[in-house]
């Protein structure tokens, strides 16, 4: 493969990142049809942040952080760096002189499938991570990598300029041509989940607000009481 | 195997549930002869929040949540709902509806081999939960399932109507006749505990408190300074 | 294997741990040559919390802390246990009543490459962990072991009286001869940091601070436009 | 929890469990329900062996395999050794000289949660292993733990007496009193898989043998052209 | 999603799947430029195999096969079944029956990032598998997902027509429009590869036939003789 | 860390590695006192095959396969080599060629905690392999490392001329000093277990060999007949 980077690729627009970053991931994935999501072992480094943003997309060595270097230069306001590497890496690619220069440039967050490091400073500088692991283990700059082309992560592929949405629970992707939907379904999902919560908290059960006792029955799923499955045992 | 769902399951004294609340895991766990415990991978979503119940118990397939929404109905006040899956599963099984649906009931918190979402959501309704992971991942309703029969979590047996007990440290289980019998032990042991803690605060080392010095020569632990065992390296 | 006891090991100077708290450990690691890390899945079970000391190594069988109560007397005010087991256990060896053992000798903390209990108290009673599990599993005092013998945790040989410094991103190891020159290579690369720090906050480029430019074009990284690469999707 | 050596507990006849060797694992789960699945991490040592026998069951500490041999007087011809340590390892609890004990009691195997050695010796002896791990590590007899109580393996609960059939697919316990039924049930699933082997082998489709079509329908699951399909990448 | 079934994608010419199979993976990996790996945990069930194929793609529900038998229909001569589940899952959906159907379509071979069952059968109708996982657990047939849709395994995204290449070193994958290309530089490496080896056997050093001796002179490494590194230590 | 490639260091005997070779692995590690195993996930890609060698470690960074050519000239016949990296990686660092390259100059293995491809080549011509995994992963040559360094794999230190052996139940290491006494020790203990094969195969009990009943009784390890125990259950 030839290693390149691609300069000013097409972005969704970032006024609909901003609104879909209203919506909690789960919602987002629920609406547009329980997809996009990336690896669940990516988690937080921080607690009660959500951010959306642009794509902007890393692929590097293990062991290795040359292409964040050079993807630094690719960032816009608004953009999220998202990094994978060829291999399995737990290193920390990325600490606080990283995170420095990319909010220099008004990136919004850091979503990495390796570790990260100067964690505590993250979190003080307010710069959101994502990452499969921490540790300190630091990194060369000697191999080719790409920028900006397509990189799977988990069942997910990122392409540039896809708005990506990150919270506590996880990472979704809205693909770049899909986000005016995306909004519109995940404010009607949140609309009906409104609704759905006052009828459960009032007590309404979810076998009979979405009709599930037919379904249970017709699994031959019996109701037994519990004297008479004591022998069972 | 038929599927079913127990109805009205022997519960413990719900007394004991509350008292058995006062003690940490650890200490109940130690006190009942070291048993009982879930398995370790169980994590909470929240810190600093000890919860104790009595067990409805769950088997989901993997990917689906039609047999929580059967359990709800089961559920009482001070029930505490206990899931798993027929094999390993991280899909997000549980969220926020479902907390407030449990919560309108009086459940007292869940805990689940699968993951869970909504985390942030949880925190802030203060509905506990112990999960194998968080994962935004969205689940159907299609395949049948059990509620209130026994099932395996780690090396434990949990059957409806035990008193579960969770905290920063993990999960336990107190079968449901033998809560009586915990909690006097769990008394003995924090009052031992106490002492002990008093006389190792006080300098007392473990070595002469246990007796352990007979023991370290019985099973030929040398001592050797420091000087002469450089040699060796 | 003998099992031994070694009695007041040579240890670092202690004033040369105090320095070194100064640095974080990603700045330790780097500074000293990007050596000395211990396993990354060792992991806090508190945050923001970073500490130095000597070590006091333990090697345990597992599923038992005979040998953690006979490295308690050998320890000395500024010293780390640090406590690994023959075969991997995530057992909860360490608790809150070792932990006062402890810190009414003056130990700072504790590292281990198995699980802690407790975790409540512990992060009350401010006695900082780092632990590749948190479990309630008790354990017994049955089976020999050594202390203040050589124990490799991930890559990394820890012996006694080498100098351990841990926070958020993990934690590493400086050999007893060389604080001096850790304490002098760190206070270095902080200073240099921090100039890297506020030239990639008003905007310089790593590229361009560490000529990376030339190196991508040695690598054969090209600069594609975007409209020219999307054919090659 | 008080240590015991259940001795001589009750077993399925052992003809049911030699006529239920004819059946492969998956065979025999799915004929009584999908259900008694070990954990699927426990592989064979070997390949191509099947084995079928009545449990006796073995809770060992780590590191530790006293109670192996305290079960192996508990041992009768046709049995086959169930073995778990109260928390995960991988030692090598079992090997060659505790086989030719077993061997020489008529004991057809063992299954373990741990991991055992000289496996080149085990299976030059013709002695079938199932196990999470191979692994060299000797372990102490130092600790106590219980023969014949009902353990947990993955989600499936093993109580001393009940048929263990282990194949190249993993292993499914078939519980005691229902091993007439389970005979009953694999065979008429033999039967039937017969016919639908010779089906699909003749292009029939599971499709139409299974009735799909109209569940994909039902599902939503749309057929669609691959030219119309291409613009949507 | 919707969740869509798409016939008669293009192939890439079988003809160039038969030439690509006299290549091993690693040699076509290293040919078109270390790209292509699929996940490295989808191992073999066989030994000393290695197959070639046309990729027909399925993507289902974890525990549920339903989309496999939806896939079969749209199997040609020379195809690959390549299979996922939404969310990671290790149950079996896979075994004997459906290897029986496909084999008799002329379908090559499975790829599946779940387990496998009938693994003994599978071996002796000689139908190759690589899978993450040997499990028996059974499946359902409710839930819906797609075939011949883009798949992301590892960080590889395979298209329905790209060629798939496995050995008993893993799996790999040619876009279907550069098997040509493919098939020419697998041509040129092993040609060169086997120059390299005849240099090798006959005692050239790598370090000569690279040229890396200055390139370590170029980063520091220094050669230095035993005695003095002793002291080091 | 200074790099450095440290030549001609000083082996064990290779006579006493030959010695060695003729006992099993768990053998030599449990008549040196139960030590010395390297990481049980080290796993052969051959079964069948013992070797034993003089060892010359490697140090790699993750991906990169430089100093594995540095570390070939350093090798003399009846040497192994011995690899690991700074951080974990699976990649295939090591195939067919570098093993011609082994050899041809008398290196009689590989041992590494990485992954290794050309698998079914190495196989075939003989040169056997431990590794942690397979992959095809090719890898680059940019990054320094060191040869002959002391090197931690697992818990044991891995120092250049110690004595490696290696057969299907994993790795073992004897120091270089201490091979005199492991052949001895090993010796002896073969003796001991063939005399208590004999016994136990002519059904003597553990129990009795070992004088282990007693044991149980101070454990409180209580016998209890079934009948008795049901009513527990």
């Amino acid at each position: 493969m030839a290693h390149v980077i691609i300069t000013d690729p097409a972005r969704a627009p970032l006024d609909d990142a901003d609104r879909l970053q209203r919506f909690g991931v789960a919602t987002i994935h629920e609406a547009i049809g329980r997809v996009g999501l990336l690896d669940p072992r990516l988690r937080p480094i921080q607690t009660g942040v959500r951010v959306a943003g642009t794509a902007v997309t890393v692929e590097c060595w293990p062991g290795d952080n040359l292409m964040i270097h050079a993807a630094v230069e690719q960032c816009r306001p608004g953009d999220l760096l998202v990094v994978t590497t060829t291999s399995e890496s737990s290193d920390g690619l990325f600490g606080e002189l990283l995170a420095t220069s990319l909010q220099s440039r008004g990136v919004r967050g850091l979503i990495t499938t390796t570790g990260v490091r100067d964690t505590e400073e993250l979190r003080r500088m307010s710069f959101p991570v994502w990452s499969a692991a921490v540790s300190a283990q630091g990194t060369v700059k000697a191999t080719a990598g790409s920028v900006n082309v397509p990189i799977a992560i988990g069942k997910t592929l990122v392409r540039p300029g896809d708005v990506v949405v990150a919270d506590d629970d996880g990472i979704v992707l809205v693909p770049r041509r899909e986000t005016a939907a995306a909004i519109e379904a995940s404010t009607a999902r949140e609309a009906k989940e409104e609704k759905t919560r006052a009828a459960l908290a009032a007590g309404e059960l979810g076998l009979d607000r979405y009709n599930l006792r037919q379904l249970l029955a017709d699994l031959d799923v019996r109701y037994v009481e519990y004297t008479e499955s004591v022998d069972d045992e």
